[in-house]
């Protein structure tokens, strides 16, 4: 069987590596004739590279070749990724990728030709890089009504928040440690403002409720705000501050998504997911919480799980045997701020006495928080249980205060 | 596509109940025509089940029913399900079972069969109950060669444990507790002597490592005969005590699997794994490290991975899509003696300065660990690593000191 390979950088010279360096188990194990990568795309030279006498800069190569049956795309970004990704399903091969961006935006269409084709398209290194979770949820969970999603989707923000919650490190500090050890790249706003973890959980929204979730649709928020002061209140309270992506169903079917911070408690099995490792929890109407953990990037974690659709892509002989959703629909979603949440606040009064007195009246059952070596006028809170939008009308005219940061709890 | 199940106890039934509760969902989302409960197979009498026009006590009405071509197995022990299923999958039916009893006993033979007719033989439910595990592991990471699994697989004596190290209860109040919540059988054995456990890792270490590992080999240790004592020091080390399944590759390609308590770091995946939850570590060389959480057992948990097989099997229309692996080789295996360890030994001296000094003297770099309101002649330490056999020898010969545990660290 042979493959070819779009893009040679960290992902693409994995599945190169892997694919080599793991060729025997695989062929054998999977009862394969052979797996062989027949070409690989790239405009930049690797003279060097062991692949060296298979690369082209030229995609008319693949697309040609009658031997490729399945091409991998590594390549990131949404052009020429979808052109290209597009053009070899129509062409009749069956694709994986690793392109969250791909998939989250124009994973419906993409897996409609698939469909129609009778081949596949598989993106399981979307997610979670090595861990399983596409696969998971979609065959070993199919006999589950999925109602809820929370994933801890993005390393780097993880890898923050770790730092600040166990060393105390400023946000400033643990973002620049994160760039020296290569986990953050240079500029790093798809991370540290969400959108990375929103493209994963428009992935997952689309696959657990069957209907295709735009990454433009869900409110998200990164971890920018987040100061060492809410670190510290938090965990007095018994949480920890995670970065979570969450979809869930609204008790009228529909389904609201959202990626931002979170309170959760520290004895879940979310907490404790520390570092750069991602955790997907998933919850079915039969079988509860699942929780799938692993290393979430990284060269070969992520090529691992390329290289295992593509497994799956030459065992099933180019016959579908994956996922697919719906188109997205019009009043599908619903926002985050119709649902029934708890929320933290922290913020500062000049009479604090006073502040106190307007909280309550605000919200019967508020639970106060403290610190140790707090400024005289912060107050920390947490809310009883509302609709998130009356709650953020209502600390918006709480009497003497002014809120900083609003967070809430999962 | 009609189905028959044999058993009718907690997991049959909770089959049967998510086959009818998510009915529509399931033949939607994987495009099958129907899925239908045709026979029920159970000697006792359920006058008030709503499937009550579908039992019968006997086999011969499955076994012949030609439209019956997938049978679950839910009956548990060897007799008669061994006999039953081996006729089911000789018949041409492919059968799908929760017994780990089973599988750990028979799985080559019965593999064997079901590839000879092409059919499958599939057993998600028998590891980690709800917890998709064995299909991740065969399929997900088919491009990996893993060299370590490591699992919490059973929830009584997870439970059990929890309740020591944080209510430090006594293992017998905590089983007395564990059985009124019905997490523990009146008889216990199975449980708390590990017996489960091992039958769980040999149907993990066949999978992994590609042949059959029978229980009898494998040394199997509960948790009987840890004490609040060594918790207390296990938590004094940052240690948890965790009643662990392992088996890795030895240096020499040889499997070495065992089941016995470990003391684990308490910041590690397993280490928050608590009450009756089940979780799997699976390292592989591509990917690292990745554990798989959830509710180990429970009707409608376990029940859930079973229709997941079921609609697996109804999806691939009986052609054999699922994992196999080799006979049992003589020399496979390597005892744990034979592999590198460090110990936590804990045990009485009546001189307890030179019961210290003869440990030194046996054990260059032993730690010494400290409890409070420890007995005056109580010593505990953590040997540096060696050989186990050599380890254990050289406890058994420390002048003045008197060993009353020992357990592995991992």
């Amino acid at each position: 069987m042979y493959i070819a390979i779009m893009g040679h950088g960290v992902v693409g010279s994995g599945v190169a590596e892997v694919i080599s360096k793991n060729n025997s188990l695989i062929v054998k194990h999977n009862n394969l004739d052979s797996l062989e990568v027949k070409h690989i795309l790239d405009l930049r030279e690797f003279p060097d590279s062991p692949y060296k006498d298979k690369f082209t800069k030229d995609f008319n190569d693949i697309i040609n070749d009658e031997d490729v049956k399945i091409v991998v795309e590594t390549m990131g970004g949404l052009n020429p990724a979808y052109k290209f990704v597009k053009a070899c399903l129509e062409a009749g091969k069956s694709v994986v990728t690793s392109n969250k961006e791909l998939v989250a935006a124009h994973g419906y269409e993409l897996l409609k030709i698939a469909g129609e084709k009778n081949i596949n398209f598989l993106f399981e290194a979307s997610v979670g890089g090595g861990i399983p979770v596409i696969r998971p949820i979609s065959r070993c969970m199919a006999a589950n009504e999925i109602t809820r999603i929370a994933g801890i989707l993005n390393g780097t923000t993880n890898f923050i928040l770790t730092k600040m919650i166990t060393e105390n490190m400023s946000l400033e500090d643990a973002l620049k440690l994160a760039q020296d050890n290569g986990y953050a790249e240079k500029d790093p706003t798809n991370d540290i403002e969400g959108f990375d973890a929103c493209r994963k959980i428009c992935i997952l929204a689309s696959l657990c409720f069957g209907r295709h979730v735009y990454p433009d649709d869900i409110p998200t928020q990164g971890i920018t705000k987040i100061t060492l002061a809410d670190v510290e209140y938090a965990k007095n309270y018994g949480k920890v501050i995670k970065l979570l992506g969450t979809a869930m169903r609204s008790p009228d079917e529909k389904v609201c998504a959202e990626v931002s911070p979170a309170l959760i408690d520290s004895t879940g099995p979310l907490a404790n997911v520390n570092d750069v490792f991602n955790a997907v929890l998933v919850d079915g109407n039969a079988v509860g919480e699942v929780v799938f953990y692993g290393k979430g990037a990284g060269k070969l974690p992520t090529a691992s799980a390329v290289v295992a659709d593509v497994i799956d892509c030459a065992v099933s002989k180019g016959t579908k045997i994956g996922y697919t959703w719906g188109e997205a629909a019009e009043n599908n979603l619903v926002s985050s701020s119709e649902m029934l949440t708890r929320l933290y606040v922290r913020g500062f009064a000049s009479d604090i006495e006073k502040a106190k007195e307007n909280i309550k009246d605000k919200f019967a059952g508020a639970e106060f928080i403290t610190r140790e070596n707090a400024p005289e006028n912060e107050i920390a809170f947490i809310t009883p249980s509302d609709i998130k939008r009356k709650l953020i009308k209502d600390i918006e005219e709480i009497g003497n205060f002014d809120s900083q940061s609003v967070i809430r709890l999962f």
